[in-house]
């Protein structure tokens, strides 16, 4: 099997910086494998020796050439109870590019190789230390943005996830031990089990891999955020609504030119969840929009969010729009801004199921607003942290053709198919379920999936 | 004694995160302090206890509501043997910015005070752990850029420079040993030591510490890196110049825009020192530069540079360039360039002393160029990586003031001054040595000293 262009050897020796780039107070080197004791012992001030317990020495790192280097923290874990199940050496040294650089140097000078991304995670699936959806986990984790995606990565790391679909596969390995014994002895039946409790087993089946397909939706906006447009005519207040949401965090990032020049985007914190908004209202124009130029903006915002905050003036209550029509009111929240000014009463909630009255300008009502948005964002479901949730595109379509395999499974018994032609998709839905947790996964899905991980990792 | 508004109370249980903020494979959140040991068992599924030896346990950290945050290593490390001199406990979690900042927060929780800036270091030296000039000594090595900055805080981390001057304050006090005997004993004379002897040794000492404090622009060169201009009339080929330099440098960061719209930065390594490039031959203009331009520019250039390379073109080596008349010859290296093309031999030299004729366009004679730029910022001096050179300005000024007193004692002696009188300037001297590695300094210095550190040092 090679990896990235390089034969992966077992126990082979990798080397890398583990910490992020840039000046802080330590910086952590991490060297695995079979000669990981051997390399850290030439460069350090005393013997390194891989006793049964972990253990921190405090010495003096330099490279071959005798020059020093740093003093050191040396971190000696025996494997196999390490994180790549290999011998690992960490050591600490000072913060800042150049310390860590060197040292990194001297290691791979004294025969480690640098590490590929992802590798160390590599090495302990392949010492099934973890399990393939558990090293997906530790990716999310660090890029983890939000305390939805936190605790759902965290859960998967813990193997939450591995464990749903270990329980799927003990559930549908019983079926299929008695099938087989179906396609030894035919004639004597399914004794083992009624075909209709086969068939029930089955169905339930499908139907909680069908429940964790559906979670990919709120997987997707807990891991990427939602994408939020606001939109409306001229003056009805749409910036005033976009600093009054941004107000409200802390924790904003400066304003990303967007893809257009027409458009600014903004990181947003609300709750537990963030969001890419989407400004159509942070263009000045020397002149009023136009009607048409107003269209094109909501029919973009449309096909691109996943939300829409569609601004009225309350003040112009009357006026038909012709934005109303066009937006998805499942995905829409009509808002009536400048509560505060004279306006007429009832004001019309058209056709849209969340409708709610504001002044952006004077922070009223705002609460209300952001209730709205988490309702409309779950649509009603609101995630526990207990709950599992898939996240990967990877795992939505293994599930979908273990489904689509189960479907066939109980089709072919209610059609009286041969015993072995039923057996062949089990054993497919079975292998699909495998190659979320990392069985018969080819080279190049591992190679794919350990690559969009940082070096050191 | 406060430290950045908040009371130094020995043992105060501190912590923050000790690893670059970012992306990467781990983090690293180090508590220190009394409690760092009852903290830590708080959060962690095992119980912490500082055995005699450093120890590494492993095992999932959980907030004080339950909430597990992260499977991780922890590092014991029972006090005074550990950096700060407190029992400290470093928590190893997945890298990313959620997971670290929601540990520190648990710990802070728990009892923990955030950490200020450079605020583990100051325990250590409280602790006495590190003299002053090592803790400062650890700030430099994080930001080093170079070798030789790297060689030199890390001999001052060993304690380099500490040593020097506990030399010249043993080789003092041992002088004003015999001086306070003299006080004492005034009609017996200085018994222990003659005249002569006392005002050669007062001599050596301050040659010594002249020899320090003339090292500090090595310094500076070493840890600010070198300010280098590029100028000469249009066409010479300055830009050509500019790429040929950056082309062999693989760690080129982005431009950077200067100051003023006019000046472009660039960063750039030759050998083991960093240079800022001004390049003001990055500006294009639509007509050609008026002489009064590149003569306002070369000014510019001779105020803020420690090193000018006047570019010129052997095709007009007969062209009087009023340019030349500007440039102090001692910081500027006169090029002659596109030696490839016709030019009457021999090139003038005119009044530098250092004179390289090359071909940007072509490399030629680059190297020769960059022997002569390391010539001409050495000064003939090359600086050996164990040679002790001082680069914070705070030891020049107390070098100086140490080397004014030195002088008032043997001045005080010659002119037959009252014992008191030269002992007082003996004992100010060995104040002002002190302060280098950290004794009767006050308290707003060591606020300015270690607030420049980063937060987790």
């Amino acid at each position: 099997m090679t990896y990235n262009h390089r034969p992966y050897i077992p126990h082979q020796t990798i080397a890398a910086i583990a910490t992020p780039p840039g000046e802080g107070g330590i910086a952590v080197i991490r060297i695995s494998g079979i000669e990981a004791f051997r390399i850290a012992s030439a460069l350090f001030s005393k013997p390194v020796q891989g006793a049964k317990e972990h253990k921190i020495l405090v010495g003096t790192l330099s490279n071959r050439a005798g020059q020093k280097l740093d003093q050191v923290l040396l971190l000696v874990m025996k494997g196999p109870k390490t994180f790549t199940g290999e011998d690992t050496v960490e050591i600490q040294c000072h913060g800042g590019r150049l310390v860590a650089r060197k040292i990194l140097e001297a290691a791979l000078e004294a025969g480690a190789l640098a590490a590929k991304p992802g590798e160390f995670s590599f090495q302990a699936f392949m010492n099934h230390r973890l399990d393939l959806s558990q090293a997906e986990a530790i990716a999310e984790l660090i890029h983890a943005k939000n305390e939805y995606a936190f605790s759902q990565s965290l859960g998967q790391l813990e193997g939450a996830l591995s464990k749903k679909i270990a329980g799927f596969q003990q559930r549908l390995t019983h079926i299929a031990a008695i099938l087989e014994a179906w396609v030894d002895f035919p004639e004597e039946g399914l004794e083992f089990a009624s075909f209709e409790e086969i068939i029930a087993d089955l169905e339930a089946i499908s139907s909680d891999c069908q429940k964790l397909i559906s979670s990919f939706d709120q997987g997707k906006i807990i891991h990427d955020g939602i994408r939020m447009s606001i939109v409306g005519s001229p003056n009805v207040g749409k910036s005033s609504l976009m600093n009054a949401l941004l107000g409200r965090d802390r924790a904003i990032v400066s304003p990303i030119p967007g893809t257009t020049r027409d458009l600014i985007e903004d990181d947003l914190h609300l709750g537990n969840l963030h969001f890419r908004v989407c400004d159509t209202a942070g263009i000045r124009h020397g002149a009023e929009l136009i009607e048409e130029e107003g269209i094109r903006r909501a029919k973009h915002a449309i096909e691109n969010s996943d939300l829409i905050l569609y601004v009225r003036d309350v003040q112009d209550s009357h006026h038909h729009d012709e934005l109303c029509d066009l937006l998805p009111k499942e995905k829409s929240i009509l808002i009536w801004n400048k509560i505060d000014l004279p306006h007429s009463e009832p004001l019309p909630k058209k056709a849209f199921g969340h409708c709610v009255e504001l002044s952006a300008q004077k922070g009223t009502n705002m609460d209300a607003l952001i209730s709205t948005i988490e309702e409309v964002i779950w649509a009603g479901h609101h995630p526990s942290t207990e709950e599992i949730i898939i996240t990967k595109l990877r795992h939505k379509e293994s599930l979908l053709r273990a489904k689509n395999h189960l479907h066939a499974v109980i089709e072919g018994l209610q059609q009286n198919k041969s015993a072995e032609f039923v057996t062949f998709d089990v054993r497919e839905a079975l292998n699909e379920l495998g190659t979320i947790i990392g069985a018969n996964v080819t080279e190049d899905i591992l190679t794919e999936i350990f690559s969009q991980f940082c070096v050191g990792k």
